[in-house]
């Protein structure tokens, strides 16, 4: 961010970085907005400044990375199209000129630390072992999917990360996944639920899948789940899940 | 590790931190050696020193951190049993005499840049929905087990991480993992693999389920695959997994 002009992302993101932008451009805006964000970056790229778009964990993982190639994808064939057809260079897009797509034009995702390894940090080491990860948003995938891939997570004895739990308008898959993974896991598997993890209200508590509909009213969009296999246990208020089966140290 | 008194950690990974750990202890064994190590840095910790223990990529992701909270409770339940039996406060693992456990005694996970992140910020963006993280050493975990979860995976449409593709003793997993994967996955989904991912050696390849036999020989143990889901793509030479299905940007 330092070597950057502009700063691109989500306002409360963007928030959690201001000690280390103080004096950059910034173009922040609201939650289901990362299109215009995206596409506002990609512009003020093309215009030859330095971008940064900021994401929460990691920018790979349910993040803007995919996005910006999206976005860089359409607008370079787009062009292409453009070129071999009226011979223009320029063209609109949102409403503002920008120049061609050119090769020095350079996307670089810097890899972080995902959201659920900072969740696993703080309850403790459940994922040693294989582990499938599962957002509940149905925005953009059908909740069918979702429900196939909860069912067949929960078969292959995977430790299973759930993003998105719940949010204020969409509260019913949350119950609907759980019902999903018990019925191919005990009723005492260790669930860890962390809020706000290594932020400002950080909460976290550790349940069983049969105790989880007690803690339904704290889980929100700022919460993420990990659901134990088989072999995880709970010791000393911290979840472990072992490297192996059948293993003895 | 600047706040620490000794640093344990398997050689290549001591090796790779070398520059910041100068004139500290440091202990540090092969591969395989993962129970000494972990024990060698318990007993350090409980003669009250600050103890590092160093993984690549993240400590809680198929890494030492799980090991070192087996080990500590095991030891805690030992020496509960033995206060209870002999009021003895020294026992002794792996022939040296250690201090009871106190409640001073504080395991920190921190979380890091896990491989599978790194290689793919190296790839583009092909986790941007769903995916399943699978080791394919046996080592620890019946090969039954694991080819379930290759199988359900591949099944659920998750993105598949596979770890541990291929070692030089352990060869035949790998073609039976992509055989498996290959049943209900098309032969022109994208696969990535990343060997050596930011460090010296990095090599990168983008290739196809049906192409990937082709690449074998190239695969080691520093080797990381990402296999796309049935909507993943590869453009530019990057490989993208879109946020959603039927998604219009």
């Amino acid at each position: 961010m330092e070597g950057c002009d502009v700063i691109v992302g989500y306002k409360t993101y963007v928030d959690l970085v201001k000690n280390l932008i103080r004096g950059k451009e910034v173009f922040s805006t609201g939650m289901t907005q990362e299109v215009d964000r995206c596409q506002k970056a990609i512009e003020l790229a093309a215009q030859g400044k330095k971008v940064a778009v900021v994401s929460s964990g990691d920018a790979g993982i349910y993040g803007m990375a995919g996005l910006i190639y999206e976005l860089m994808f359409n607008r370079h064939t787009n062009e292409e199209g453009e070129k071999r057809g009226k011979g223009e260079t320029e063209k609109k897009i949102s409403g503002s000129p920008v120049h061609r797509f050119s090769d020095s034009f350079i996307i670089e995702v810097i890899p972080g630390v995902p959201a659920f390894c900072a969740a696993a940090s703080l309850l403790g080491a459940p994922l040693m072992h294989d582990f499938a990860s599962i957002s509940l948003s149905d925005l953009l995938t059908p909740w069918e999917t979702i429900k196939r891939r909860l069912k067949l997570a929960a078969e292959g004895d995977f430790v299973i990360i759930l993003y998105n739990p719940k949010s204020k308008a969409r509260t019913f898959q949350l119950e609907e996944a759980i019902d999903m993974i018990s019925s191919s896991r005990g009723a005492h598997t260790p669930v860890g639920i962390v809020k706000n993890g290594t932020r400002e209200g950080e909460d976290i508590k550790i349940a069983t899948l049969k105790e989880l509909p007690v803690h339904y009213d704290f889980i929100d969009m700022s919460t993420i789940l990990i659901i134990g296999n088989s072999t995880t246990f709970v010791s000393n208020n911290k979840m472990i899940t072992p490297r192996g089966y059948n293993v003895r140290i």
